[in-house]
């Protein structure tokens, strides 16, 4: 399969990881956002949303949406529980992730990092609503080791991915202490740890 | 089951059209958001997400994310299709509908509905990426009768719930005629149609 991301996007990344976790063989196809890659015509033909990242198949299958990409991909693997209720479990915290915590940590990042804003310019409530979803996190950390169950899924993962990255979007994680072991503990996974 | 909603809501409207729909029985509970009864103690004990709506089993499950929940309920009957991949694209537009068109179309509408705002206050940012979202959707439905198959999933439930309501947000949906012919499609679904 072709992935095509940027590796700079978190959302990207949720995508990789999970591919090399399993050790799925792919060719990443680099797209760059800010060059308009994701809109050319080309690209629009392949996935009309005209966002990445993107898989695409031999069979002309493509799919788009990152956790809907991590949750195919996971289906049938460690990283997807075996229980219905687990999945919908896996599933609540994939859908508030790209509803509460997305749109305000990783678009702070974008402000900073891709556009060049300085922090004291990113916009009060964006801030605020990051702020607010990174405590929530630490907090739903604070009784346990992996977000769903008993193991690291791709909840995880997608949580991980922008979560991990929130100093670049000028959040301080240092006093959210159950929330850097726990990004602590995915990157171990990462590792082969 | 107990769905905790405001039939305001087009997020907790998905769930009772998906409970309907699939015949299953449930209670009915009231939450006014606009009241702060989804941030009581009580409630935040049960959902710590503070948000409607949010199903309870006599069991103690608890499931909250209304694309997950209708996901949950879907599963092993036609409004979910057996195909894994199929399940991924009803997933693509579930993720979408919660990034992509919720945050515009249903945020428009509650500036709208729920805070008095005339139209002409509505944020411009968030006017645009509606109208986008809409043609987008628009485009979608221009060579097809559902959003994934042949079939009425829930993909097509979690769609219709704002879109059907975005003229309360400002949104002119005649000249989209894909958008209003699949909606009062999806409404002849409901109706028993």
């Amino acid at each position: 399969m072709k992935i095509f991301g940027d590796e700079k996007s978190g959302n990207c990344l949720k995508v990789k990881r999970t591919a090399d976790h399993l050790g799925l063989a792919y060719e990443w196809v680099a797209v760059d956002i800010m060059r308009g890659e994701s809109r050319t015509p080309e690209f629009l033909t392949m996935s009309p949303a005209g966002q990445v990242p993107v898989v695409a198949w031999p069979d002309g299958r493509v799919l788009a949406q990152s956790n809907a990409i991590i949750r195919y991909l996971a289906a049938g693997t460690g990283l997807l529980p075996t229980d219905p209720f687990e999945q919908a479990k896996v599933d609540e915290w994939l859908f508030w992730e790209q509803y509460s915590h997305e749109p305000y940590v990783a678009v702070c990042r974008f402000q900073m990092l891709y556009e060049g804003r300085p922090a004291e310019e990113r916009d009060d409530w964006r801030v605020a609503r990051g702020e607010s979803a990174l405590d929530f996190l630490d907090a739903a950390l604070s009784a346990r080791r992996w977000l769903v169950g008993e193991a690291f899924t791709v909840a995880d993962i997608a949580l991980h991915a922008y979560s991990h990255l929130a100093h670049e979007g000028g959040f301080d994680l240092s006093r959210r202490r159950h929330l850097t072991a726990w990004i602590q503990r995915c990157a171990d996974v990462f590792a082969g740890g």
